[in-house]
Parts: C-alpha cells; sequence; structure tokens
C-alpha cells in the first residue's frame, strides 16, 4: 500500500478527549487523547480541531432558554454585523469575523442543555495557542486548523471549513506554475485550509465523539504563517452576492 | 499507526494515466494506472476522479482561438441558462445541471492549446460507467466521484466539488440521530461527496499530474445509490441568492 512517502495523505480520528469546559487546557486535552490511541505527533502533521471544543476551552458559552425563539434570535444578531437574509429559523448573517454563515455560528448542538456556544472571538488566535503550546510541550512543528461546519449558497448540505489556521496555508497560490501540459495555470488559488478541514470531517462525523483529527502527508510547502482572517474571508469590496 | 481499522481513512493520489483523448476508456486507464502504482482496488473505496479527464474521454473538448476573449464568452454562454454575475472576464453562470460556478465550467488548463474543455453532459452518468466498469473488470464495488474545481461566494480561494457521484452518498442526513449529549441534532445533512473530493483535491494538486486518486476507509453506510443532482443540487426555490 502506497503511504504519505508517495504522496499520499492519512486521516486519523483523535477520540477520547472526553467533554470539554471553560478553562481547560486544548493542548493537554489532545495530548493525553493522542497518548491514550497511541498516536505520536511528528513535524508536519496538521491537527484539525472543531470549533466546538475551542469555544467550550475558551468559554465562549452563554446561557439561553433554548425553547425561547426570541431569545434565540436576539443571539444571534448580537453576534452578528449584518444579516443577509432571513427565511422562517434561518438566518444569513456576516459575524464580526468576516464570515458568512447560518446564525451567526451560534450553535445549540453539543454543548449542555440550556447553553449555546459562541465562535471563538478570534479562532487564528486559537489556532496559534495550539502550536505554540504543542511546540512548548512536546517540541513538535505541527499545522493547527480551528474548523466549523458551514452551508454553501447553491449546494446542498453542509461541510466543514476552516475558521482559523496557523503554522499551515490557508489559501496555495498555484497561479503562474504550469499545468501538466506547459501552459501557465490562472486562477488557481486552492482553499487547502478548506479542503483539510472537509477532509478531517470525513473522520469526524457529527454523532460520534470526535472533535479532532491529524492530517499526515500535508506537502511541507503548505507548512508557513498563516491566517483564515487574511487569506480566506472575501472583502465585500471583492464579493459578487453580498 | 491507527489505520482504516481504527476509522481512519486514506488518500492515495493515482498517476501516470497519461494524456486522456477521446474514445479512451477511462477503467482501462485507471486499472493500468493502478496496476503500475501496486494499489489494488478493494469494495468500498472511493474513486474520485476530475472532471478534465473524464471530459477528454466522453470528447467534449471544442476548437477555440484561446487568445479571442469573444469566442470564449460566446462559449460559455452557449454553456449557460443563466448569467448571475459579470465582473470583468469572470462570469458566474448556471449551467443546464443547476451548478452554479464560474464561467459555465468552461476550463483552457490541462487541455492542448486551441481547445477548451466543457464540463460532462451527465456527470453523475460518466460516475456510473466507472462503477459499473470496474465492477464487471476485477469485480469490486467502489463508489466513484467525478470532481471540479469551483469557487465559493463568500470564500477567497477554490475548492474541489462533486459534480458527479455513484455509488457512494452525495448528502447524508444526520438529522434526527443524537448528539454526544443525546441532544437531536438539527440541520445536519452533511455533503460528504464534496468533502471527499476536496479531500482527494489534497493528493491531486493543480500543477502535478494526478487526476484521481482513491480513498480507503469511508465508513460502509456511506455506499448506496446516489446523484449529485438529485442530493446537492439546490433548487431555485431553495434558494437565498439566486
Amino acid at each position: 500500500m502506497p503511504s504519505e512517502a508517495d504522496g499520499g495523505i492519512t486521516l486519523i480520528p483523535i477520540r477520547g478527549m472526553g467533554e470539554v469546559r471553560p478553562g481547560d487546557d486544548l493542548v493537554d486535552l489532545l495530548m493525553a487523547a493522542l497518548s491514550s490511541q497511541g498516536i505520536e505527533l511528528a513535524d508536519g502533521d496538521v491537527v484539525v480541531v472543531t470549533q466546538k471544543v475551542v469555544s467550550k476551552a475558551e468559554g465562549r458559552l452563554v446561557a439561553i432558554d433554548t425553547d425561547d425563539p426570541a431569545a434565540k434570535a436576539a443571539l444571534v444578531e448580537s453576534e452578528s454585523v449584518r444579516i443577509l437574509r432571513r427565511r422562517g429559523e434561518l438566518v444569513i448573517t456576516e459575524t464580526r469575523h468576516g464570515f458568512i454563515c447560518a446564525n451567526a455560528g451560534v450553535d445549540l448542538s453539543n454543548v449542555a442543555s440550556g447553553q449555546a456556544a459562541l465562535l471563538p472571538l478570534d479562532s487564528d488566535r486559537s489556532a496559534r495557542g495550539i502550536v505554540d503550546g504543542l511546540r512548548g510541550r512536546i517540541g513538535v512543528e505541527v499545522g493547527v486548523i480551528v474548523s466549523d461546519t458551514f452551508g454553501r449558497t447553491w449546494r446542498r448540505g453542509v461541510t466543514d471549513v476552516a475558521i482559523g489556521c496557523a503554522g499551515v496555508a490557508a489559501v496555495v497560490d498555484l497561479r503562474g506554475t504550469k499545468d501538466a501540459g506547459g501552459r501557465e495555470l490562472q486562477a488557481t488559488e486552492v482553499c487547502v485550509a478548506d479542503e483539510l478541514a472537509s477532509a478531517a470531517e470525513l473522520v469526524m462525523g457529527k454523532d460520534r465523539d470526535v472533535p479532532a483529527a491529524v492530517v499526515r502527508g500535508v506537502p511541507g510547502s503548505w507548512l508557513r504563517r498563516a491566517s483564515v482572517a487574511d487569506e480566506i474571508v472575501r472583502p465585500p469590496a471583492e464579493d459578487l452576492f453580498r
């Protein structure tokens, strides 16, 4: 079987992090879970961590009467800088980070009853904290992506995307390189961070207790300083549909 | 190291399919490339094949003067049922399939000079042909996804998505299942076909000659009859941004 040495990539679920609580150290929890599974992180691995556990560890939880639609609507508005569309209970909003998503990323699933999880204040910084923590604790140089689950404008079904990253590229610019026929490629800025988040989701699922994954075998050239805010969030001036 | 047996997934690039020409049998080419790499397909594998080689094999190529912007614009219009937005050379269109994408999916990279590749007429059917071909030839039951590279409304960078599938789910409906806290999940229809396409792209790259990949370790419950047209394409009535 081909392996990472042949250009392959392995997606490894990280299980057993348990219930994450405000103030918990995610690096500790990740290390314990990895150790209990016998996974040793290596330089160049990318660790994808879902927003849910990052928000919980950072205490981004608010009390809410989940049976009160008005309370939910008020919370969504308070987390939004702009409402783009409404249909029934669905509200498409722009968050302070510039993300366009349903309900400003406010999430009621996989949190305790009577609570909602909000997006991290700065999920690039959250990712950097995990990169720095893993380097400091076990001396590995990994990339980290904080992922969340967003809908898409024209396509049914949700997919996971990157809302924060550190140590791994958000967008890789292949413009100016040649295709296999020697012609210069155009408009080929690939959002590898979103692809990595989607790939990791394949081993996470929504109904299993897998809040993180390791992606092993990522090209070394993608491992660099990076930021979702700077590279992926599309400024309104570039945007054809706002 | 954990493997597929522990819920992991492996992404394996398929190299060495060479230049694909109209009338070529993609199943033959895939089998030869897999064999030369020592990869044996197994039941439950998902094979992701890029639109470019599917279009070439199906003869979806047209002659065009690539230096003539008017000729390109006319070709894009002829492949569209609706123009959603224009900015400079960028045209966001709806194709006959219902895909919203740039330039109606007409592609000038990785094709011979003076030619453009059009989308397959029915990429779900293209995927079914490969599923049936591999079953008939070597008796394996695999899923197949035909992938293409699309931009997104609110996020910079392109990602690969599924434009056709067979033998593997497009959207997996997790609504009604319970989250780890026992609360019923809402709105969790995951577009696993797009996530599989994005994952496969990670081992393909745009500047290397890797037009296909094997995804090994996909949950068995995802392997079923499916269709991008039926499951992913959002009907205009559901759409908030058209």
